[in-house]
């Protein structure tokens, strides 16, 4: 019996715990859930002979390493800036480690002590991060071994609401953590390369830049730059490319509409609202816009934001309830973004049966020879329902296929990885394929950077 | 013979050192002039017998003290991070100190032992802040005086050029730090109160949301909130008006114009431009638009901030020679706020004979029994040359008068203040007046926040 130490049993885990206890007879497995609550724990696995529930206090160091100490291999899927203390753990007692989140300045700091003791700390094993390095890794060595150069790479990855239950004007709901949604792009000036030369999008324009794009049978999208385009460029090895654009996609026209909010200045995170536990949503409009004595809030954020009588922008805002005079905010020193965040989770939380959509999109340019040519390759996972989500199977499937195979042994690395190389990426991606995430490519002449398709 | 020791001897000093040498033979006096650098200092006073140069290492503690044991008084003109140390040695040797830089909280850590020692450290005691204090202070205890009770309080101060030397399409001249006016309004949130509602402008809308004003003789001018309009509302006891707010003046058009930059990104400070020494004015620019093969970056800026072909806005952009390809930013390294600070300082800075010009401009409202009354009072003060600037005379004159009152013991307070007491005021501001800085006040009808004075 081997034992699969799981910390951490949020939302993203569903599919996560279904394919190692699907597993466990044959694998000879044990699942450990151990969460602080476990109440989702429960819901997930209770009644299941191979699972077993743990409750864990993440900070108390001795308690935790008594638990960790019985697995034969831990996956943690605690909150990104706590892996850290697990991996501490991890290393101390020998113990593998798998994480979907990225490595941090302190994970990366262990990679010696984790190679010399022959394990293997692998992160960045979900979706985006994850399935996006696998994916895009794959494209770009197969270029490579047929002799060709890399110019371009754009990839854009979305958490979205699926078209069947796609039934607001915002065409959004939240399908994972709301507050990453509310505050995405603050915190710094976007920056990517394109043609050759450095780009540099401020916060207040992010979602004025975006760019369009289509999956066949699933429609246009739009996307906008993310912080980070040139993080991996020594990953990946594209020091040379031309042109290197990471984003996230929405649908069309809801970055137009959120900028109204960025506009305000609603998407702050940064101060505390004055008395913001009795504040009405229409007061939390009102604190963005201009003093008058008699003007409606209605007019003045019309002129504010030049919004037309018969903008579709304004029925998007009509649609939250935003004007609403009795509805409270209830939050005591919420900064706007919380507020905001409380307001759009009124109308934006999954329902029961709603299924959720990840869309994913590569373009790859190269040159082979004096030939350009051009890869698209995009993925559309649709989620089950408000359990079995898309973003919880792109998220926890990676995961859990590649804890098994580190405990079957099938991957023989040490230290602390990303998925970017073959021996990682390669059967992993084969077997995601057969729970459906599949990417589907199309070859064509190189386009290469396209401005006839980036928005006003 | 009593010693008078200044410590920063920069642009801001030349009238603090006229004032305290052209009493000095009837004071008594001996000046000290310490900085790192004494080319200014020399250049101001070397032919004085009343004054000495001394050279200091201020990060040295030995030596700093050394130079202050010998003081009968210490001044710190030096950049406002740095007072903190002055102060301990000031404490240590038991020396008053006078400064123009806002109390930081470690100064006002020192409150305690200050008073202990019989001590004086008063600090604001420049323009603004310094003479927006007293001038503010001296009309709300009048108002009170007569029974009256404060409903409204607006204050603006501006450095600006005079008429006589304004002679670009911005009106606009560097008169003091140019660092400061470029990152200006960064580092959060606006926040201030009209007529009972607190109001939020976030950066990139700041300098939109500006208000006019009028200076009798001087034409029209905007203003913008400050950063910390609530900063003094226990100090000025006006916890009960329901208008505060502070802010910036300039010119009618400056901020509008200057919102161009804002809005592209241009001001931040945040990040390093990439290969900035190399950068040409026009790749500056062109890095906060969006790619394309063959679009002019006159047109894509055009079409990104809407600019029309007969906009004044876009003359003030070629004014500064920003799209030129051959003037380099030649700054390695450079933020994109140090890339923008060099090309305004290409155009922005003082001619030997262009005079300065600092406009301050207060509005109070108050309730006196059932009827409301308004004062408006401003203040117009305009420098002579580029050394003997109205920025410096308003900076020094208050910091010289203030330190030889505290001399000859005609200001008796100890601990760390900011001149909002009537004794200190009182006598400044009367010698203030003798030296042209003077303010007009009108009375008249409450007029109240007045929206139709603010921009659309």
């Amino acid at each position: 019996m081997r034992h699969i130490l799981i910390i951490g049993t949020g939302k993203s885990t569903s599919y996560l715990i279904q394919y190692l206890t699907e597993k466990a007879e044959k694998e000879q497995l044990h699942l450990i859930l151990a969460d602080k609550n476990l109440e989702n724990a429960r819901s997930l696995a209770a009644q299941n002979k191979h699972v077993s529930l743990q409750e864990i206090d993440i900070f108390d160091l001795e308690g935790r390493r008594k638990i960790i100490e019985k697995a034969d291999i831990v996956i943690s899927m605690l909150p990104a800036r706590l892996h850290i203390n697990i991996a501490e753990d991890c290393l101390e007692l020998n113990k593998n480690l798998v994480t979907a989140s990225y490595v941090s300045p302190e994970m990366a700091a262990l990679d010696k002590q984790v190679k010399e003791k022959g394990l293997l700390f692998l992160n960045e094993m979900g979706v985006d991060p994850g399935i996006d390095h696998m994916s895009a890794m794959r494209v770009i060595d197969q270029v490579r071994e047929k002799g060709g150069k890399m110019l371009l790479f754009e990839s854009f990855t979305g958490g979205l609401v699926a078209p069947e239950s796609d039934d607001n004007l915002w065409n959004y709901k939240f399908t994972w953590n709301p507050r990453n949604v509310v505050v995405a792009g603050q915190g710094g000036t976007a920056k990517f390369i394109q043609e050759g030369k450095y780009k540099y999008i401020p916060y207040h324009k992010l979602f004025r830049r975006t760019e369009f794009l289509e999956i066949e049978g699933y429609g246009r999208f739009e996307g906008y730059a993310n912080r980070d385009s040139l993080k991996y460029r020594e990953a990946y090895g594209l020091q040379d490319a031309l042109t290197l654009y990471r984003g996230t996609m929405r649908r069309i026209g809801f970055s137009k509409a959120w900028n109204m909010f960025v506009q305000l200045g609603m998407t702050d995170d940064s101060f505390e609202l004055e008395d913001s536990e009795n504040m009405s949503y229409r007061d939390f409009i009102n604190a963005f816009l201009p003093y008058h004595p008699t003007d409606s809030v209605e007019l003045k954020l019309r002129h504010y934001l030049k919004i037309d009588q018969d903008d579709i922008m304004w029925e998007k805002l009509e649609e939250l309830d935003l004007f609403n005079a009795e509805k409270k905010i209830e939050i005591p020193n919420a900064t706007p973004a919380q507020a905001l965040q409380k307001i759009l989770e009124d109308k934006w939380t999954l329902k029961d049966h709603d299924k959720d959509m990840i869309v994913m999109y590569h373009k790859f340019g190269y040159k082979n020879g004096s030939e350009r040519r051009q890869i698209d390759s995009s993925l559309v996972v649709i989620g089950e329902d408000r359990t079995y989500t898309a973003m919880a199977k792109t998220v926890g499937l990676p995961v859990a296929i590649a804890a098994l195979k580190i405990l079957n042994q099938e991957i023989d690395l040490s230290g602390v990885h990303i998925p970017i190389i073959k021996e990682l990426y390669d059967p992993i991606l084969d077997e995601l394929e057969e729970h459906g995430i599949r990417f589907v490519e199309k070859e064509m002449p190189y386009l290469g950077y396209n401005p006839d398709f980036v928005a006003g």
